[in-house]
């Protein structure tokens, strides 16, 4: 779309302080378009955005926090497919009393995660914005073999890469203003780091893998995608049934903390953002991943259970993440 | 990021209508990413965000009509770069009162356009907005040779693809409410039609093209950019000037009626989202192109002017399009 001349020259400082030098770019950012040499192997790309007041607030997130989130999120869809990422195209919708400093420092956070992996920031757009600000990102990565959410067979277990309920505390913690009590959690939530570094050991044993995903909707609602494909285009799919393990739950410490005399697991089955991964296999294979943990496992007659023990309960109602 | 219950069923539905069988899609619509095998030659991506009571008004534009403009602004990007389009992903930010046949109207004025170049809508995002309607998208293209920007010579001339200061008609028709008297106008405004028609022509040419770009901020201020690159990454180039022929502009019937005894070569200079395409090359060559228009030229000496005949005019303040 048109952009004015102050536009204009914002997108021109920008360019400056994100361009990176990349061997497979052919026609750098401040073209029509961006250009490059493809990658070996597949491309896989993604896009998600954040709007203020239903994904964020001005008043606890910072800018390098936000462009840091950002980008996350969207790497942790690349991470998830089991792909590298090389590009980043961001648009933001930015209200008048934006400085150029909050940007600047939007961009910092960004461009230091992006420069975490190598990759760079290709384009985009800058808009101003009657209410709010909304950033949305995509990216453009590779893969050899693309890890799905499909293929989840009755019996497999369910693993986890790491802390489940994390963000979702940290959330809490910002919401009721209890910031310095749960630093780590509260980190979580605005700095979430994409499990990237999972990548080698996923490719390594990319064959046992059944399926896999990454956790941003709270563990309930993520599995029973990878249980069922419920959002899958119309295509037929025994529903299959889940048991969860909430006594083997990944949960941090500030969790506990944070659910004091409640269940800390629900942190984990209805919390999301975590980010962390998702994976599905047989149980033979268990000992490939030893440093995931197992919060599940799918069960051929249909249902979705909690294991106490001995102990079996039903989940029965769905509320995704408005249960908190 | 995190979606809820509503956004995954209405999201499910969009996939549903909007998937397409394309022979290069390895993991379509519905997964954490979209993977896809690479055409032949280099990738090109482009984004571009449309907001609403800033690009445009809900009044006038249809649903359809936004599905249209949102995806048509990005496949001009990508008719600029001489590339075929393959892929868009798309973001919605959408206030709660907007019902659920506003967007399958809205997707079905973007998959007409889409359909029209075999290309797929391969994912996004779909958020709440708390004010307006916000779209971004992204689109994946290929080209064997990019046509960029930059390589304009002193001396060449200018050349644009078709009728310019058209959209800005259409625009000003909608807002002073008179919209039947300027429907050729208002169509071009609400749906501009991407020059991708244009593609076999260019690439039988590329050799002979010194730079090529989308006319989307009006002519003046993009000939300046054709003419030394002025939001270029700090590249040292030497500024040369331009002379323009308003004589010569391809002007339509309805714009000359709307200046009414104004100039109406105006709307062409500073009008935009014409998104025509603008190139450059040398004079020699002018016979290649001849269903296009020449209307200017570039000069050793900087200044830019408008010529009339044998009078010279100069151009001093550059209002962008705010001067309307």
């Amino acid at each position: 779309m048109q952009n004015t001349p102050k536009e204009w020259q914002v997108l021109k400082q920008i360019r400056n302080k994100v361009q990176r030098h990349n061997p497979n770019t052919v026609v750098p950012l401040g073209d029509d378009g961006f250009v490059f040499k493809n990658f070996p192997g597949l491309s896989v790309i993604a896009q998600d955005m954040m709007v203020e007041d239903v994904h964020f607030r001005l008043d606890y997130a910072s800018a390098f926090d936000l462009g840091h989130k950002a980008l996350a999120v969207n790497l942790s869809d690349l991470a998830a497919m089991g792909a590298q990422p090389h590009f980043a195209q961001v648009s933001l919708a930015l209200p008048k009393e934006i400085t150029e400093s909050w940007l600047d420092e939007f961009y910092q956070g960004m461009t230091a995660l992006a420069d975490r992996f190598g990759m760079e920031i290709a384009g985009g757009d800058l808009c101003v914005s009657p209410r709010g600000v909304i950033i949305d990102v995509s990216v453009h990565g590779s893969c050899e073999r693309p890890l799905t959410r499909h293929g989840t067979q009755p019996g497999d277990i369910l693993l986890a890469s790491g802390p489940l309920g994390i963000s979702t505390t940290g959330l809490r913690a910002l919401h009721e203003d209890r910031r310095n009590d749960f630093p780590q959690a509260v980190e979580k939530h605005l700095r979430p780091m994409p499990r990237l570094d999972l990548l080698p050991e996923l490719r390594k044993h990319t064959d046992k893998i059944h399926a896999l995903m990454d956790c941003s909707d709270g563990l309930v609602n993520d599995a029973l995608i990878l249980a069922n494909k419920p959002y899958n285009n119309g295509q037929a799919t025994s529903a299959i049934g889940i048991h969860f393990f909430p006594d083997q739950f990944p949960l941090e410490d500030e969790t506990i903390r944070m659910a004091h005399l409640a269940k800390a697991y629900e942190y984990a089955l209805w919390g999301g953002e975590d980010y962390e991964l998702l994976m599905t296999l047989s149980p033979e294979h268990r000992g490939l991943f030893p440093e995931w943990t197992e919060v599940g496992q799918f069960t051929e007659s249909p249902g979705v259970f909690l294991i106490h023990g001995d102990a079996k309960e039903e989940i029965e109602s769905f509320k995704g993440w408005k249960h908190f």
